[in-house]
């Protein structure tokens, strides 16, 4: 069959009929909905000359034989956050069918390289906290020793979970298998921001995915009683806090792609009669580069500390979570950007802020780039969530010539 | 019996015995260890030559009846907030009976005016968010139409946790005949704050009660990734709560006794990856000059909706809760200030920024003050609240001059 994105939007439409309620698409890995949805996939690629096998992770691999072992691997993933959108995860996955049905058809079964298409497991972490679980699998990165026993809200455990769905977390080392013979890999992506939008292009390649320092900030001042308590004793935790959220900004702003958010405060007592006397912050930084990712995070430290001093409190910091940037292959940026010029005239290359999967590939060593589509109004991980169908149709045929040109350098490699 | 400070400091410890748990003072009003202090404290007065009295809103009176009918009022509250301290309350009303069992020994029971104590009833509001509730029967200003469904946190109504202590909310307006007759109202309390305590001085004249606004102020933004949002694009609802936390304080500092206090900040969506699409803050700010206070509230608005203008958000403000100043009487001020300077040599003038039943006493016309003694450490509605013993002996003291005083005002006018 020759390419079709009609048909790719079409089964979008089909999956989020079937697997979305009026809040969303509820396509949570290791849950019944997910389940549903890859019973559905499987109808997709039944007509299709490939082979099927879950690896011990429970990614799902479908491989069109080629006359050489090399390997172009295609990969997205069918799971969502609760209450998400059609395009996450999903629109990789449908352009990845429409890729593989145009090298079967145009080597009539058996190109010359192998082509295979993986459905991650649980990209989004939604159920148990732990985002990129499949492939961090096959990247050998996972820390399952750490996750298994993480839980629900309804204190299932994460290893039960997987249990249920027949996957054992024993066997995730099994999953690095999978890395044989692969030569690159591929992953089309919704941009989940506004800045293909703002620049109004349909398509973007994504340079790599932002490293990310992610901390909890605790502000420790002096609970005191609003009405009793002069203004020049007081020890504000508020305050100190409120001075870091502002100053991050300029921090961020020093560096062109770099951003840093305080996305969570709480305060203690948090009543309307007392002065903070602790304040809970989080702070999440992220840049493509190491060195000002570095740079923004002490900025943020000694920022801190200065004003915890000004305000006669005390600061502690806390990582939450961290992890390095990923810079994508510069053979295949140069690739994705000649695809995207060859279908729709005008590309922009811009780093990732999400992390995905094409992450822990990159990490594994494994050529990796992304092509991002425009979002309407930068919105994901919302039933909102929309891309035009116009950039859906020149999305799938850009990622589609992408693969052309890959499969040719690993021919020629 | 004569004056004796001591006794009354041993009263204290004995209540606090009573009525306390590893977390402190629990006699939280309308709960078992509330009406146990009201039984503790029938043993301390059955000696004396009083006549006992409930009102109809549950505030407790001691009447030692004098020749006049006019009537010298002393009043504060047994009841406590939940993990309260010994002598928030308490200590104005065991030096209250100390002043009660001096007048009833130099007139021999008899003396020229009526004396009275009150306990009132529920002054902290603890349980179901309503402070001030029997002096507010009494004054007349209570607002027990709406607060008569009040719950409290097991459901518990208002209006049924008073009848199970003998209290129908239908007859609060006959507390307002207790006014009759009642010439001055005089309260000794705790500062709960730093001001004496970093002036050196055991006691300080309280000039009234300052009036209060206090509001609930959301900023309204627009919830977006952490990752995949330029920091130009962002409408983020925490910058501009920042920016108010920080500017109250300029706001405040232009008047000498003036606060203003962000005490409670809510973060929605309030994850680590997101961008705070609304923001939810309170705004408590008082002054003893209702000219000051309208100023400062009107300066806090204009500035939220800059902030709100600079960062591309909306701003909506709801009173939670206002009350005008109330400013004590010149005559009483001035005899407190005699009390203390012939008790401990020096005093200071200073408002409450806490609220007192002395305040709606006041409201209701009758000339009214009150009396402060140091907070060690400003600290209050906590178990460590605490005064020197030396500093409660010289309160007692001097509070028992004041009612000296303001008995011979009574008599003479």
């Amino acid at each position: 069959m020759p390419l079709d994105p009609q048909r790719a939007i079409a089964d979008l439409k089909e999956l989020r009929a079937l697997t979305s309620d009026e809040n969303g698409a509820q396509r949570v890995a290791w849950t019944d909905t997910w389940l549903k949805a890859r019973e559905w996939y499987r109808a997709k690629w039944q007509e299709l000359p490939v082979k099927q096998h879950f690896d011990s992770a429970g990614n799902n691999y479908l491989t069109l034989q080629g006359t050489s072992e090399k390997t172009l691997l295609l990969g997205s993933h069918l799971d969502s956050v609760p209450n998400g959108g059609w395009l996450d995860g999903a629109l990789g996955m449908m352009a990845g069918l429409e890729v593989l049905r145009r090298f079967a058809e145009q080597y009539n079964g058996q190109p010359p390289i192998t082509i295979r298409l993986v459905d991650w497991a649980d990209e989004e972490g939604a159920r148990f906290g732990r985002s990129l679980l499949g492939s961090s699998a096959f990247a050998g990165t996972h820390s399952i020793a750490a996750d298994r026993v993480r839980t629900d809200r309804d204190g299932i455990r994460l290893e039960d979970a997987l249990r249920s769905c027949g996957v054992e977390v024993d066997r995730f080392p099994e999953a690095e298998r999978e890395r044989t013979h692969a030569a690159a890999y591929l992953e089309l992506h919704i941009e989940q921001g506004p800045v293909l939008e703002r620049l109004q292009l349909p398509l973007g390649v994504v340079l790599g995915t932002k490293g990310v320092e992610r901390h909890a900030i605790t502000f420790h001042g002096q609970e005191a009683h609003s009405g009793s308590t002069p203004m020049n004793v007081r020890r504000d935790a508020l305050a100190a806090a409120a001075k870091l959220a502002l100053e991050i900004r300029p921090i961020a702003r020093k560096h062109p792609d770099a951003v840093c958010t305080m996305g969570s405060v709480k305060t203690f007592p948090g009543i309307v009669t007392a002065v903070v006397g602790r304040c809970e912050a989080t702070l999440d930084q992220r840049d493509l580069d190491a060195a000002v990712l570095a740079e923004m995070h002490r900025e943020a430290r000694d920022a801190s500390s200065r004003f915890a001093q000004e305000e006669g409190c005390t600061v502690e910091w806390s990582r939450i979570w961290s992890i390095e940037p990923v810079p994508f292959h510069p053979t295949l940026v140069t690739f994705c950007q000649q695809a995207i010029e060859e279908t729709a005239g005008a590309s922009h290359s811009l780093p990732s802020g999400p992390l995905h999967d094409a992450a822990e590939v990159s990490r594994a060593g494994i050529p990796t780039v992304m092509m991002f589509v425009q979002s309407l109004g930068g919105i994901s991980h919302n039933k909102i969530e929309d891309t035009k169908e116009e950039h859906l149709t020149l999305a799938v045929r850009a990622f589609d010539r992408l693969a052309a040109k890959t499969a040719q350098w690993i021919i020629n490699s």
